[in-house]
């Protein structure tokens, strides 16, 4: 049935990768996933459909789901991440393993928002059953091994703790709405309405001055130093002494040169709880690298473990990479007689080579032709006396 | 926030990969891209959703989508095949592209219907830009060289035509639903409802024979000189014809002891044109294979090519498939000074070795304990003196 205007065009915000963008896309997949399996993550993967009340148990809340009904009227939403289908599975067949669980996986995730790529492919970790401050190091060190592996120049890692901000609020009993605000302005950095917000809530002298500070506290350790010496608040406290720890193994590890704490950052999945990071590439607004701890998202299934992952934006980097060199065949096969042109594709298939055969009979040029424009470089003419 | 029951579960239909799993289906999935590649087929991917308009143009008809509403009012569907978007691909992305095309892929196609797997794995190939028999017959050589690289064992390839049953159709100008009463008795071999349905429409003596013998016209060659004595309709002669020449080829490329004739092969995409096929395994109710061509198809999309393809259903060989052994880590290394374990890890790291760090101090038995139950052979303990 011939198809109408809308049948021929691909949704908003998909894309389709042809040979070289998909040939390079596998190719850093294929590498960061290599480097995870050395660090001992073993792959799992988890289906494209998941309940809505698996991913986003708050009904009330906007979600950025694409989702539906299924035919006993639940509804259905395509994987927005990973993190926490991968908490299903473990609730509902790893209850007994061996923890700490180390996965990693690669697959793509759905987000029915107004971005340019609505689909897009993530590789990721998840470190579940420890809440040691060397596992939140271990999986900082491992993204960014995985950025060194994949050769992505330039990028920085920033690094805050989401105990910072939650710390305050609950020692000053924000309201829901002034907290959200307050975050939102802190996440963006924007001194304006971070200003107006505090001054038309009339917020306490000291919660001011941190709030105002939160943006600028970036930098090595004694942002750390910083912070402490302003505040008695105890999770604050704690928080900052878990990133002292963690920085620390990150010398060991031997990467602080790729990371920068920012006291100020605020993750967007509300299940972080713990230390946070972002990792960005020069020149795009978005995070190549998205990660944190989670210790309540485990107890939301029913189970006591903390955990901490990331997940990588592999079509990001795509965006930036420089053009790909694809694979072709070493050889194209033709000639007049179909028989022998198939029995010539065999033998060389069978010692190694990757062989294009013709299609009924060309002519000398146009072999040439369709050999040269796809890149194929060896042309082989079977005569046709079988 | 704390998961209802349903947020604990799995939608119906849909299954998490554990790493043994996983490992397995995409070392069956390497292999085959593998040798689609070494054939000159070069890989693509589509993305998960399409318009409805795209997949399932006839809005009447009783499909098995995962559908829902866009924000425009649009349906997508969650992709069921990926002959269908290929070919929209095709004539968005690649209208000048040199033809004959050869592009395989691997991913998961989604139907919504009562079957167990309702998400499942497929890799294909589609040869598009050419109507030669040659080219049905590489399609299906390479499907049985796939078979044989992945060492299913037992397995058959059932060859047909659907200018057989459509050619008997025109000429005898039957109704719509008496078509598709018989194309389903004939796909079901079920020989008490062909008899009904002929009988209760009175159709020709010719007819009625050929319904009848379709069902058995199974075996090698010779089924073919039985069909051509039989009929003079011309579309199902040239049918038979164009059998006869993928047979002969079929024998060139040495495989001939895989596929078997079957005349009454009806497939259930309705882009199907001439010659199609089924590989099965014993033992499993649903094809293993579904291939065939299908030169309708790019007209739908406003262009004229003729194509054949097949995919290869790999869960299904997943579910016959023994154990399966993974690679675990070499070392575990653990110790008391978190610094000089990390200190370790990133020598044996960088030596190339597989290392899974423990994270805090284990004792020796735990250590041990942990390696055992991970399959991790060697063991390395960091003394404190760092």
């Amino acid at each position: 049935m011939e198809r109408s205007s809308l049948g021929l065009k691909i949704p908003e915000g998909m894309i389709d990768l042809l040979p070289a963008e998909l040939a390079q896309l596998e190719e850093l997949e294929g590498k960061a996933i290599s480097v995870c399996k050395n660090w001992s993550y073993q792959k799992v993967a988890t289906p494209g459909l998941e309940y809505r009340a698996c991913v986003e148990p708050d009904a009330d809340k906007d979600d950025h789901l694409y989702k539906f009904f299924d035919k006993n009227g639940h509804i259905l939403a395509l994987r927005p991440e990973f993190t926490t289908p991968i908490a299903r599975m473990v609730a509902t067949r790893q209850k007994g393993g061996q923890f700490p669980l180390r996965f990693c996986y690669s697959g793509d995730v759905y987000r029915n928002d107004s971005a340019r790529y609505r689909e897009f492919r993530q590789v990721g970790v998840e470190l579940i059953g420890s809440d040691n401050d060397i596992a939140d190091a271990e999986v900082i060190a491992l993204a960014i091994e995985i950025m060194k592996t994949l050769e992505i120049k330039n990028f920085q890692l920033n690094l805050g703790h989401n105990g910072i901000f939650s710390g305050l609020a609950e020692e000053m009993k924000f309201e829901t709405k002034v907290r959200e605000e307050l975050e939102d302005g802190i996440a963006r950095k924007d001194m304006v309405k971070l200003e107006k917000i505090i001054s038309s809530n009339d917020l306490p002298e000291s919660a001011k001055e941190l709030l105002l500070s939160l943006p600028y506290l970036t930098g090595k350790e004694e942002v750390l130093d910083k912070l402490q010496n302003w505040t008695h608040i105890k999770p604050i406290r704690k928080a900052v002494e878990s990133l002292r720890t963690i920085y620390l193994y990150l010398k060991e590890f031997g990467v602080q040169d790729y990371v920068s704490l920012d006291l100020g950052i605020l993750r967007g999945f509300s299940y972080y709880t713990g230390a946070i990071f972002e990792g960005y590439l020069p020149g795009i607004g978005v995070p190549l690298i998205e990660g944190g701890r989670y210790d309540g998202l485990y107890a939301d299934f029913g189970m006591n473990h903390g955990a901490t992952g990331f997940a990588v934006n592999l079509g990001f980097i795509l965006e930036k990479a420089a053009d790909f060199e694809l694979d072709m065949a070493d050889v194209l096969v033709y000639g007049q007689s179909p028989g022998a042109v198939i029995k010539r594709c065999r033998e060389l298939r069978k010692s190694g080579k990757k062989v294009e055969m013709a299609l009924g009979f060309l002519e000398d040029t146009d072999a040439r032709n369709m050999a040269s424009s796809r890149g194929i470089a060896l042309l082989e003419k079977i005569e046709s006396n079988k």
